[in-house]
This record gives structure tokens, C-alpha cells and sequence, in this order.
């Protein structure tokens, strides 16, 4: 081992950026940019969503957590377009994201490792530049979550009326922290964005910039996997409701989604419309899923900006979950309102939400209801 | 995501500190520092303390461990009174601390996140600064060890006569690591420090620096809690001997403490009084414990210090347990002498102690007795 | 809390090196480097080398997985011969390397801690250096991987005719991450090189630098234990195929390996040759293992390394296995041919490799044999 002595003029380069302290070599071959994120949450009378009947009627408890512990390190090395990154959640002991990115072209770049695969908007904003305090409860059945494997996307004709983002990648399809495949049969998912206004709405919630011109994105998704999961989360492959724990190769899961984004003058909003399609391969049953959601906020006082104050917003959300589409008056709605107070943009803020929960089940003559209070800190360093 | 450009004049300050190499910006908001610190122990035949007669009979063993092994991080961001630290055990896999601070006003600062309580003196000092290798036998049965929650405290009268620090807290009451509440009920906890000589004695073990004014503390604590638990480590919640693992708000904990602490002309002095009292809220059942330590040290050869070289202390601790005050004849104790070599204060130390448990279970006839070695070195970088 | 202000004049040098990002106190007492390797791998059928007939019947799978993803933590404080160094697996949450080393002389330094006991060179050799894409399938039964415990060790008349490196370490041998020994019995570990032609050959794969002079060494090294287990790996104790979960103290092995390693003008070789027997000391059955492997590689455009081109290195190896000596007929085979692109040496390339297995079980009248392709990405930062 021998070091690489610098030249005596020149000298690292040491910066505090939005990505934390950053340290850049003398010939911009090699970067590092070390951060984290600490998010506390209380909660009453429980914080998850529920997600069947027996999770209305659990004991009222006081909540208060260390919700999200983050490390974050990334940077570049050998050359400043290939660039590395990963996410370390202190608290659950788990390796987020682990990616290895060329990006020496713009409209051709390459990624692998695993990450949040480009899926839907929802769950590629980061956990900390959420506009709600959390994701819809339509998440949790369609998002694929992270996954392994490898990805190519690029961005044509930037601000462009043919202003596209694309992104395809072939993944093992097993979820965060796999080892193994399960099987030869592989994940795949393509995603399109079309930024018919602008050059495409940043994956972030809330128009803190206050956007004096409009930016709009439609974006069309789709998937196809076969596992031993019908769905993915930070934990892993898992089941939803109603289906066993599979074998390999047990589920073939098709699935699609429709994205509209918009900000503009402090007024922000984003939608989602999911289709899934579940096939089990031992017993042939099909089930059919659908869901939604929109959500808007509008920031009240986007001239404090400027004289360093905090902004405040509003923001709204609506979500409807279908679990099977052949039964439609079974149904899962949530109805939230959130107030965000950004002390210093999304590295700095207070939120609280009230959530109202409606559940369904004409098939079987049952319905529940509950509201969930909670206030939540978020802290970037 | 953009870099804050730094004026081309103003670079980050980078700095060796004993908290580690620290970074802080040039407009004096952001502050990162990265530390870390690896202990290494030998013992035998065993390391921990005996708590039941069973563990007077294990098989003799050469015991040598990486005891703790910690990465630290902490700072300021968006303000220099906004700060923030966690500390990872990297050996365990575990989280330990996790807060973030608003400390703009001494007199009245606020805390959240998870980190040992200001309870007992003996626990808050942090394992690398202790004067003895390890806590006292009484620190299983009384610690409350770090909770979730917040905290308010400040400093009053500031090396006055009616100099006192203050700790108020509200916690989950469920041990570190712990996810949710079990129920609706929290802890609370109380102490006062009164530093009638000087502004305070520090939280580390050991007169390192020949204190040429007396410094003087007496405190007094209080806590009281509903949980399943009945003890709590760094392990996070658990039970004493005899008590069967708990429901949720099974058992009703309510404890106090007094100290005293003195430092000196090299020698430093402290003790610690604790009452428990524990209510079995399913059966009925209340037993009360009580404990005793008192420790003093010497370092020989305070003038060393100037010249650089090592300073040499020898320090000796008495500790004595009641399981059940009703049954006093039942008793636990513990002698422990130590001897430290610091060659860097408690940076770079090393430690050997000999150690004397003698139990006593009059109501069942029955006694035991054993005698331990230990060294350990305990580095901070 | 106090900082350690720097002299203004002096500053903390920061320098990019292949460690990472290295930052020095003024004074020279303390030195800070991180960095950090990703390794993604892709594999068909299978990943693991067989161990078992039932190892070659398993389903064929697509594999991609973060095979290794290691944050690395080193440098010195207090004084610049105190070194310390840490090194985690984030993907498997496993604290890897922790040690302190005093190597004030050259000729006779101690380390501590937790780390890949000097045993033979192939386990040695760090994941990210090795010439083929990993082990060979007899790093499995001989390697002694990671223990815990103290080490004395040093280099005699470098450079010279009878140069030597020796290193003799007492262990508890119980694998990595062990907390407590099982016994009294420890494990005593000793290997002595000659370096005959020039000064030690590095441990690191593949002649990167064209050595213009010829480096070679011998070495000779032996390992007796006694531990419940009869094998060790990054996991920790196991048993090889055929023994039983061990007792306290159940297994004593003695083991034995001689190595050979040369490195001249872009191509380089080393072997081992290894014996062990496993006294089961409950049974009293001892039983004799043998095993040997030889690869070599070279370089195929040297020349490019000045112009900053890519290196390629082919590169083959051969390994056979006897499980027990006393069945000659009984063994397994490994042939492997691999292909390196070097971008930026080992801290930037991509591995190919395919392997053949062949294993034989005589004794039996069975036989088994395989293909596996794997391509690999180890990237450092």
C-alpha cells in the first residue's frame, strides 16, 4: 500500500453539500460525501396503516419511535462519471442501497447493485422528501420496492417537447437482501416518462422552489416477475393478504402504472392508477388488483424563503385499494391531511398528519373505520 | 440535488478533536465528526458478573473479547445549538444512541431520540471513561439504561451556590431498540444535581487533571414505569431473577436514587443509593430491592502529565444488593480494586481489575463466593 | 468536552489514497482513512462451490447478488506507530477486522483484536486482491479465517539473503464474532516465510507492476486448537461435512501448510499444499485431510499500465481435495480459468471465470461433476 500523494498545490477539495461534508481529489477522479438522516415519529393511537380487520381493533398505544436511521455514503470513483452509493438503516441493521452507476452519457447511462427499481413516484421519493408524512396504503400491494440487478435509463432531448427519462432493468425479483434467486426466471421493468412541460418534476415532494413555470410529467410503467412473493418492502419479499408463503417460482405477478406530476407556483401534485395481476402457478387462481391515489399540497408562504424563514404547507392525499377487482365493494380508502413545516427544505422539517381509514368488505358484510394522529421530525446532516 | 458552493476564501475547517476528526463548514451551521472507539477484554474463568448461584459453577475459561467496538458520530446542522450524535456498536449490530439537541439556551435544552437516561451516574458514564473496568453489580437491577423519548434539562446558577443541573423525561419505557410502546402508559424520570462545590462534577470517572478546587455533587433521581420489563440493558428490555417474562403493562417499576460525587487533587470519590419497588400488576405482588456502591480512586502520579507520560491510578469499589428488602440476611456483594495505566487519559488506557462476589441466600441456606481477572485496553480514535 | 485546537498555521493534511480518503493531524499522531468496496456478482447455475453429492443436483438459478459490500475504517492515534483498523460487512451486518497494532519496530510488532490469522496466503489475500474471481474449494477444510486474540510478529534482514517474516498468535479459536472461548484450551498459530528472491511477495493477487526482478518466498505454517468446531469461516465455527455440531472442546486439530509464491514480469504463482487431522475427543476417531492447489497468471499487455489503459490478466488454477487420506480414491477437483480487466488494478475490475468440478467418492461408487459461470465487478472507493 502506498499512498497517492497529492501534488503540494493543489489540495483536496472539502465542501459541506446537501449531501453532507464532500471531499473531492485534486485530479476530480474520486469523491466521497459522507450523510445521514435521523427521523423520530409519535403516533396515536398505532402507526402503521392497517391492513385487515384485526389491525382496527388492537390496543390504543403511545407511540414514539426512531423511525428512519440513515447512513449515507457516496461519491464517485476513477473517474467522476462512475459513481457509487449506499444507504446503511442504523437502526434495523439493514444494507438499503448498494449501487455502482456509469453515467458518462446522458442519455445512456448504466446502474447496478440494488435500489428502489424506477417503478412509481411514490416510493422512488426518498423516505425523507416526502410530502406526506408517509406512503399511501396503496404501496404496499404494488410497489416493487428494492431489488438486485442491473438497470439502463437515460434522459432525451432535455426540456425538449420530446423530453423522455426511460428506464429498463432485468432484476433477481426476489427483493432487498436476497442472496439467491429463487429460479432461472428473472424480474423485469421498463418505465417512461414523458415531460411534456419542463425537463421532468423532480423526484422530491412539494414545489419548495416555487416553479414560476410549470413542469408536468405523465409516465407510464410496467412489470413482470416470478418469485415465491406477491410483494416487496424494505423488509424483503413477502405476501399480501390472503396468500401463503410461496415456493419458488410459485407467483407470476403482472403489473402496470400510470403517473401524472405537476408543480407550479408553490402548488404540487402527483397521482398514481396500479393495475396487478397475480397468477399462482401451483393452484392456477388469478386475482386482480387495482388501486389510486392523488395527493396535492400548496405551500402557504413561499416568500419566507428568501428571508431564511421556514415554509410552511399544506397537503392532501386520497387513496382507494381494490384487493380483488372481480368484487368491487371491497374496497380500502384513506383520507389524509398533513401540515409540513420546512425549518430548512426537506432536511429540516415537522410534519403531522391525520388519517382517516375506511375499510370494506361487502363480500363478506363486514367495515371498519379509525383515524391515526401522528407528528413526525426529520433531521439531514 | 446541488452543491452548496463554499466562497472561494471560507474553506471547512478540519480539525483532530477528542471526539475524532471534525468538519465544520465555513458559515459555522454544519459540523460532522467521526470517532470511534474499540475495547478489548481479557478474563478468567468468566467476564460477567455472577447473578444467580449457577453461574458459580460454569467451567473455567480463557475469555478474550472484542468487548465494544463503536462508531461515533455526531456534530451540529442548520445551527450550531441543533445537534446531533448516534453511536453504532458494530460488534452487536446495535443502534445505541440516536438524539438530536436544541441546546440554544443552557438553562433549558431539549433532547429526543434514544440515549442512556439520566438516571445513575455509574450508567451515564460512558463505558470508555469509567475508572473501574466495568459498572458495579448493581447496575443490572436499577439501570434504566437508554429509553426513547424526550428530554428537557439545563444548567442553573452556573458555578453558584444554587448551581444544579435538571433532567426531566418522558420515554417509551421499553428498552432500547424497541419499536413501539406496549401500551399507553410511559416513563417519567426525574434527577436533579446539586453542585454545591464547583460548577459540576464531570460525567467520567476519575480525577485526570488534579482538580485543584474541590468540585462536589450530590443528585437525586426518580422514575416510574409500566412495562413488561423489570430490568434493562443495552440489550434492551428484560427480567430479573425470578420474574417471568412479562405481558404488556405487566410490571410497575418505582425507583430512586441519591449520589454523591467528589473530585479533588487527583483522588475522585462516588456513590449511589438505590430503592426499587416492583408491582406484579397480574398477581398482585410487590417486592422491593435495594443497592449500595460507593468507589474512590488515586492517581499516583499526577505530574506526569506535563511531561506526556502516563498517569497510574488505583481505585477500589465496594457494591452490595438486596434482592428483597423483607429477606435482609439474602445479600449480594462485590470488591473489585483496579488499576489503570492511561497513557492517553481514557483514550488509550489499560485496565486490570481482581474482582471478589460473595452471595448470600440465608432464607435457603445457601452461599457462594469467587474471585475474577481481568485486563482490558480500551482505544479512541 | 474539549477541542483540541490545531495551530492556525499547521492544518490536518486530507489526501486522497488507495485506502480512501485519508485525513492527518499536524502533529502526526492521528490519522483517519475511509473507504470501501462494492463486489457484484453474477452467477449460473449456482454461486458456492459444491460440497456435497446433493450440491449437484440442486435447480439452476440466475444469480446476482451484492456478494461483498465493506465499509473500512483505518489509520493511527496517539502515536503513528499505534495503528488501528476496522473493517464491516454492511451486507451481512458483520463486524470483520478490528485490531490494534503497535509496530514501533519492524522486526517485532503485536496486534490484537479480530482478523484473518496469518495461515495461508490464498485466505490471506483480501476478497477484493485475488487473482481468480474467489477461494479454492480447499480454502473451505484448512482455512483458520478470522479469530480473536493477540499476535506477535515481525520481518527479518529485509531485503537480504535470509529475509524473514514470521508471525505467532494465541487465539481463543472460536471463528469470528465468538464472544466467549469454550474452554481454557486456546489455539497457537505460527508461519514463517522466506523470502529467497527479493523482499516477501505482496498478499495480492496477480504481478499488476511487472516486477523486474524476480520476488519469491517460501512458507511453512502450523495450527493446533481445541474448540467444538472443525472448520471456520467469515460465518464463524461450522463443522465440515460428516462431523456433528461439537461440544465444548470436542474437536483438536493440528494443521500443517506449506506455500509457495513468485511473482516476475507480469506473471505470478502460488500453491499450498495442507494437512490437518481432527481428533473428535469424545469418540476418539481421528481422521486425515489432504489437500493442494497451484494457479498462475499473467499479465497480458503490461505495457498499457503507463498509457492508463486497462490490464488483462489470464489466469488458471487447479485444486484437488482428499477428505480423508486413509480413502485415496475419494477426492475432489477444481479446474478454474479466469480473466481479469483491470480498469484501475484491483480496486476497479471486472472478473470472468468458469470452473469444472469433479468430485469423486470411491468409497462409494459415486461421482459428481459440474460447470459454473460467473462474472464479477469489484469496485473500491
Amino acid at each position: 500500500f502506498q499512498d497517492t500523494k497529492s501534488d503540494s498545490v493543489k489540495k483536496v477539495d472539502v465542501q459541506y453539500t446537501s449531501k453532507g461534508f464532500q471531499f473531492t481529489s485534486p485530479d476530480n477522479k474520486y469523491r466521497l460525501q459522507i450523510g445521514g438522516r435521523l427521523q423520530f415519529r409519535y403516533a396515536y393511537p398505532a402507526d402503521q396503516d392497517p391492513v385487515s380487520f384485526d389491525d382496527f381493533d388492537v390496543p390504543k398505544r403511545n407511540i414514539f419511535k426512531i423511525n428512519r436511521a440513515r447512513l449515507k455514503v457516496g461519491g464517485f470513483a476513477h473517474q467522476p462519471w462512475l459513481k457509487y452509493y449506499f444507504e446503511y438503516e442504523l437502526g434495523a441493521n439493514r444494507l438499503l442501497n448498494f449501487e455502482v452507476k456509469a453515467e458518462k452519457w446522458e442519455w445512456l447511462s448504466f446502474k447496478f447493485g440494488q435500489w428502489k427499481i424506477e417503478y412509481t413516484r411514490e416510493r422512488s421519493i426518498s423516505s425523507g422528501k416526502q410530502q406526506m408524512m408517509e406512503r399511501s396504503i396503496i404501496n404496499r400491494p404494488f410497489t416493487l420496492d428494492r431489488q438486485q440487478g442491473v438497470s439502463m435509463y437515460g434522459h432525451l432531448d432535455k426540456g425538449g417537447l420530446a423530453d423522455f427519462n426511460y428506464h429498463f432493468s432485468i432484476l433477481t425479483g426476489n427483493g432487498r437482501g436476497a442472496r439467491e434467486n429463487d429460479d432461472e426466471k428473472l424480474m423485469y421493468v421498463g418505465k417512461v416518462f414523458w415531460n411534456f412541460m419542463g425537463d421532468g418534476v423532480a423526484i422530491s415532494g412539494s414545489d419548495l422552489v416555487h416553479q414560476e413555470t410549470p413542469q408536468a410529467s405523465f409516465a407510464l410503467a410496467g412489470a413482470t416477475n416470478t418469485s415465491p412473493y406477491t410483494r416487496f418492502s424494505s423488509s424483503g419479499g413477502g405476501e399480501l393478504e390472503g396468500y401463503e408463503d410461496g415456493e419458488a417460482g410459485q407467483y407470476k405477478t403482472d403489473q402496470w402504472v400510470f403517473e401524472t406530476a405537476f408543480q407550479f407556483k408553490s402548488f404540487s401534485w402527483q397521482s398514481e392508477y396500479h393495475r396487478k395481476r397475480i397468477i399462482d402457478n401451483l393452484s392456477g387462481d388469478r386475482d386482480h388488483l387495482a388501486g389510486f391515489y392523488g395527493q396535492g399540497g400548496y405551500v402557504l408562504n413561499h416568500e419566507a424563503a428568501s428571508a431564511g424563514k421556514p415554509l410552511y404547507e399544506i397537503a392532501a392525499r386520497y387513496a382507494y385499494y381494490q384487493p380483488e377487482l372481480s368484487i368491487p365493494k371491497n374496497s380500502e380508502e384513506e383520507f389524509s391531511l398533513a401540515f409540513n413545516c420546512f425549518f430548512n427544505g426537506h432536511r429540516n422539517k415537522l410534519t403531522t398528519d391525520v388519517t382517516y381509514f375506511d375499510f370494506d368488505r361487502a363480500s363478506v358484510n363486514r367495515e371498519a373505520s379509525s383515524w391515526r394522529f401522528r407528528v413526525q421530525y426529520d433531521f439531514s446532516f
